[in-house]
């Protein structure tokens, strides 16, 4: 299928291919007519797929399996959790303000069901990570006696791969007697995370960035003591957490991407020797380019650049007219290329804004190599007085 | 597949069997890697199966594509237009009370965002008809100083498959300035229905009632002039009524399963044949037995009758046993066999519950024969001294 399926996709982050373990676990699903809540023998047969994805997605976020709530995605995940209502065991848990990182994704910074005056966007420094001193000081000065604080801060950035000191933020909101929700759908299956391990209260996961379809996600608690007031209520699905008939197939895909993630979570880290020739590449080709946050802890798989005097955007236009897949920006708003709010938080904005290069372990060095290649020639277009030939 | 496929399906309103329509056009979507908010080819793609799908769901309602909302499924459209909180324009739109019908689907009588003490129920009579001076005179007292009427109504019910007067109803919610939202989840491709013809201001449906998969539904709106705020916000896909990266295979054979429905409107029709062998079959096995809303409009494809004496969930288990899969009340709650709130609010609950038959265009005679039989046996079995021997 030539028309869709570009020659070099490089845009992971945006959304991973599908594995093929995921498409088999769906066919799988496909094949049960039921509709999971029905208690014949096929209707259980639909229960026992998504209970196994269950497992497969605790196990990969070192949860419990019951503490594991599907979503229709990590958008639905974050509204979901993203609420002042909540309930301790059989009591109500309120909590007044939001305090949510300014380089968040929009799905947080959307702020839920909170009021908009009841949200605080706490900023992020010139690398990209959580200004952890603004941080202390909100909650030491947050008013206890209206509610609780809640906290939400992505693990890693959709944009620039940067990975927030997450143990570090947990233990302060602790400290605060806050709650922390933990955006971790481009961390899981990249790095190494695990909730019982003091990393947050609740992970919003999501399948797609890990393999697995689009249309499902999770929210993951660290304990089902408390959990947020019900976005979707109606036959009490997900334990009541989380009404509507099961999208079985997609539940199914997600869980087999999770077992995949799990297993092959070492082998990612490998991508990151492919993310240096992309880096060493740019830098021959712009030793005046930017790479956000080359000094703090990175994901492995993620390059955001900028080059002075070339318009990411006509970068991008470039690549898709050669088959190559990239972004400029994040790919997380209908269609439209908007400046980033990323580079904004860090206080980065440019004319020219970023380029994406997003990656997995199925990138080959070719693909880079190709890669390489085109952004020498746009490049070279673009500002030929700047650009070095190749040696 | 003997373990999850049952010999004979006779539980469409559940769940219908996925179409091979639309296994196709999901397998042509899982091909695209891309986010259909990239902007590069592959993203275009990914895009345009959903604008493709957006137009069939469109055709089917009688809509505007503009006006389809894609969801993760019914729950969710429900959990969405049941709000106090709609913007008109630029103007904000309140609504001060939802009146819903007490046989509606969980979904709808969970009552979304509204307040619990602002929920009123609409009785319905014993043929489950809804009580239509009940209606008038709730919305005639209805105090319009505080925000306008919201009602929510189903078209076809899940248990029963009685047809409301939608034309009627929409008309008097309408003549009293109210908002009419219409559960069409089991009404739509069953019936024809045309949204621009006056059977309400909104739409619910979903997909795997009509033989799409899991994991996907819609709100169809007859204006976008007035819609309900977003209950999903975040990167603002589907132009901002609801966030979240679509699940694009799902959707992709949610709209292959409309075009089906399309064009096999006036067959379905015919399924009526059918579930009149079914009831034939049950009255002479049971010359006692309750066929639920008999004499009122039903939708072709569903029977739902009560045998004095027998439980319905033995029933359902001697069924499963013998690989027949049908219902004991609705699946639509999270795996429990509870009582049927239909048959409550009809004012014909009993201890022995209900047996719902729902079949689809692909049932056969030969699969109605056999279950006729094995109603026989397991009705001699339980009541030896009122089952008529076969003649």
């Amino acid at each position: 299928m030539p028309t869709t399926r570009p020659s070099i996709y490089l845009d992971y982050n945006a959304s991973a291919p599908l594995l093929p373990e995921a498409r088999a676990a769906m066919m799988e699903a496909l094949e049960i007519d039921a509709n999971p809540s029905s208690v014949h023998r096929a209707g259980r047969a639909a229960k026992a797929a998504i209970q196994k994805a269950r497992r497969s997605v605790a196990t990969l976020a070192g949860a419990k399996p019951d503490h594991v709530v599907f979503t229709s995605g990590a958008t639905e995940a974050a509204a979901t959790l993203l609420t002042p209502h909540y309930s301790f065991g059989r009591s109500p848990l309120t909590f007044s303000k939001l305090y949510v990182c300014a380089a968040d994704h929009p799905c947080t910074l959307a702020g839920g069901r909170f009021e908009e005056g009841d949200v605080v966007f706490l900023p992020v420094g010139g690398d990209g990570i959580l200004d952890c001193e603004f941080l202390e000081s909100a909650l030491a000065s947050h008013d206890k006696g209206a509610g609780l604080p809640l906290v939400a801060v992505h693990w890693a950035n959709n944009e620039t791969g940067v990975v927030q000191p997450i143990g570090k933020i947990a233990h302060r909101v602790k400290a605060h007697g806050g709650v922390l929700v933990v955006d971790a759908v481009q961390a899981i299956g990249r790095i190494p995370i695990d909730i019982s391990d003091g990393c947050g209260d609740f992970l919003i996961l999501s399948s797609h960035k890990i393999g697995g379809p689009k249309g499902a996600g999770a929210l993951v608690a660290h304990s089902d003591l408390m959990m947020p007031l019900p976005l979707i209520s109606g036959g009490g699905q997900e334990r009541g957490h989380r009404s509507g008939t099961e999208a079985v197939a997609n539940i199914a895909g997600f869980g087999a991407a999770a077992d995949v993630a799990e297993r092959d979570l070492e082998a990612f880290a490998e991508v990151a020797g492919l993310r240096g020739e992309i880096e060493t590449a740019v830098r021959e080709i712009a030793p005046d380019a930017v790479i956000h946050g080359e000094n703090v802890p990175r994901l492995p798989n993620t390059v955001f650049f900028t080059i002075p005097g070339l318009k990411a955007e006509t970068v991008q236009i470039a690549f898709d007219l050669a088959g190559v897949a990239l972004s400029s920006g994040s790919a997380c708003s209908s269609g439209k290329v908007g400046r980033s709010h990323v580079l904004k938080a860090m206080g980065r904005d440019t004319e020219e804004g970023g380029i994406r290069v997003s990656i997995g372990p199925s990138t080959t060095t070719a693909e880079i190599a190709e890669f390489s290649g085109r952004l020498r020639e746009i490049a070279a277009r673009a500002r030929p007085d700047k650009t070095l030939e190749r040696a």
